[in-house]
């Protein structure tokens, strides 16, 4: 995901007690260490948790590395962070000490357009905050989860205290911390905060989870495989493309894929044209878009949530068959409970390679060069100290 | 809207009485004249019909003048015809002699997949039979409307002759050959059959007919001037982008826009970012797409129907916001049966400049320089002789 650059003046945090430890960037080398800062004190309508693990997505490169030119430094990194509840506000009725919980890639917005109204906060029409590098209501700079607390908002539309049993009726609400079912492993909830939810929001609105239907996804990476478990859940027929067989035996057997085609053997893709009803496309490298558009059936649509530098193609290729191309970026808070919900009632697990804090630096540099199967996972609670 | 080349030998008819007068293209020059052939004999399941006009689209220019390389000469331009049942076979029962009818793009498909099933035969999987230049499937070249009648399939879907109450149930299966509701002039209703119903298609499909929001349409020619006036049936708040003003005033006056906004205007874009729920393209010239697409709120749709050079834009105007970028070409014979009798209930009716055959070529260059408000229709029953 994009962070938006705001133009607020960014200052620290004025509470004098840094007792958060957190791993940080301090210029554009991107190079992380370790660095002591203050959260705010807890509000009423706040929760803090303790963070024990916080997945590792290539935005955390991007800004760690000023790749937009909008970097604030020290930049603590990390929103894909889950943990457990260590204190809540007089005002929060959801969470209890000892819940686990999880924050994905903002921590605010508006709170009152009809996207926050909506559960959409991500495109709140005065911008959301984001979980790092984003400037926050009091003008602080918020720093992610390579650290080992966090401190956000979770207030329910009403303003106030509700009763346990409205709190059914308050699915839309969860903002800006989600409850991590019990029986879900905390290490492999993070990924699904930014990565799972990057994909499972397309992949809803525009109705993929009809089963006997058939996706293609594009990239096999954090989101891509993610892409492809959704994919299986919902009983789609999934096929991967990818430009090297060095993912294939893994993809047909641990993921169960039903097809691997390698995109640049011509033979292959012509074979498959017209097939597909949905194409989830992953890839921010450069990519020929006709040629991948071509597979579609009628009335397909085609999901694309990496960053390529462009994207270009024939009007041909989207007119001829009313064909739909789609973006997406993250999603909403009622989005993110219900794909945490649906993991959890689904035994979707994100394939993960648990590292310790140490290894952050080696991790973004392996995350770059693609070498990863399939989402680092940090594991804050046992190597931050 | 495109034709596909065809790769079967195209024929003549072997009929030999050459009873229809036509206006044809002998050569990529374009230049039509007068030219007698051919139309093949009554089945049981076909309509005949005597064309009163035919509008002037721009695939006519397209494939007089071989722009696309797979024009078949001589060549019959016209797909936007209506006319008056001339003759019925054995096996129609729902059109009388006398009739008011309409054919569009489109005289034929394989109505056996689930897109004819679907009343959505432009999707057909073996290819829909397009009304000018393309190989019927008796191997003969199918021509279009510049010409003093047609014959074409009307065929329920079961087969036979069905009593006329059932008829009423029958709407998924006018093909191809559609009702002109009596109340409806016939020069009017000619371009509803390719510029109506490709803007009504995907507004329909994108769910634009919602009260109270927002249209852009960009281009007003024969297809923008018919998605504002769809948008102001819908209840839409339509702003016209042009990148000239000489059509500021008729579009307020005449065509009721809310707004117009002279596209290289930076500040009167700039001053309307993120309003639009929706935007209609129909320019076929090159213009930027990152431009119009910040112009969209989030989760706003962007509807192609024009066919520039390329679609080129950044990922970011696509993925922030979650915006759509869909694309189309004319409609099914479900959909258009639906727009024509909306456009009879709700009093549509396109601008038209209605000339003689004997101006055909004229009207094809001024079209070229888009000198036309909004739309030729030829009136063929009182100047083909």
């Amino acid at each position: 995901m994009t962070l938006v650059s705001a133009t607020a003046s960014a200052m620290e945090h004025p509470q004098t007690v840094k007792d958060c430890l957190g791993w940080a960037a301090r210029d554009p080398s991107g190079l992380l260490s370790p660095y002591n800062f203050a959260r705010r004190t807890l509000g009423s309508d706040d929760v803090s948790l303790t963070i024990t693990h916080c997945g590792v997505c290539y935005a955390d490169v991007i800004w760690s590395r000023n790749k937009h030119g909008d970097s604030r430094y020290p930049l603590v990194p990390g929103h894909e962070i889950v943990g457990i509840v260590k204190e809540v506000g007089s005002g929060v009725s959801r969470f209890k000490v000892g819940d686990h919980v999880g924050v994905g890639t903002y921590v605010n917005s508006c709170r009152d357009c009809e996207y926050c109204n909506d559960g959409l906060e991500i495109h709140c029409v005065k911008g959301s905050v984001y979980t790092f590098n984003a400037i926050d209501a009091d003008g602080t700079v918020t720093k992610g989860g390579y650290s080992s607390y966090i401190v956000v908002h979770e207030r329910h539309l009403l303003g106030y205290k509700i009763p346990p049993i409205l709190s059914l009726f308050q699915f839309l609400l969860y903002r800006y911390c989600f409850r991590i079912p019990n029986n879900y492993p905390l290490a492999s909830a993070a990924p699904l905060l930014c990565a799972g939810i990057t994909v499972y929001t397309p992949m809803m609105r525009h109705n993929m989870n009809q089963p006997g239907k058939s996706l293609g996804v594009i990239g096999l990476g954090g989101l891509g495989h993610m892409a492809v478990k959704f994919g299986k859940a919902f009983g789609l027929k999934v096929t991967v493309f990818s430009t090297s067989a060095s993912k294939k035996e893994e993809a047909l057997s641990l993921l169960g894929v039903d097809a691997f085609v390698i995109s640049s053997d011509a033979e292959q893709m012509k074979a498959i044209s017209k097939s597909l009803d949905f194409i989830v496309d992953t890839a921010s490298g450069d990519h020929p878009f006709d040629q991948y558009m071509s597979l579609l059936k009628a009335t397909g649509v085609y999901v694309l949530v990496g960053f390529p530098s462009e994207v270009k193609f024939s009007p041909a290729s989207l007119n001829i068959g009313a064909k739909t191309f789609s973006g997406s970026v993250t999603g909403g808070t009622k989005g993110t409970q219900e794909m945490l919900d649906f993991c959890a009632a689904h035994k979707i697990y994100p394939q993960i390679e648990i590292v310790p804090i140490q290894y952050a630096n080696e991790a973004l540099e392996r995350l770059i060069k693609k070498d990863v199967k399939y989402r680092f996972v940090i594991d804050i609670e046992n190597s931050l100290k």
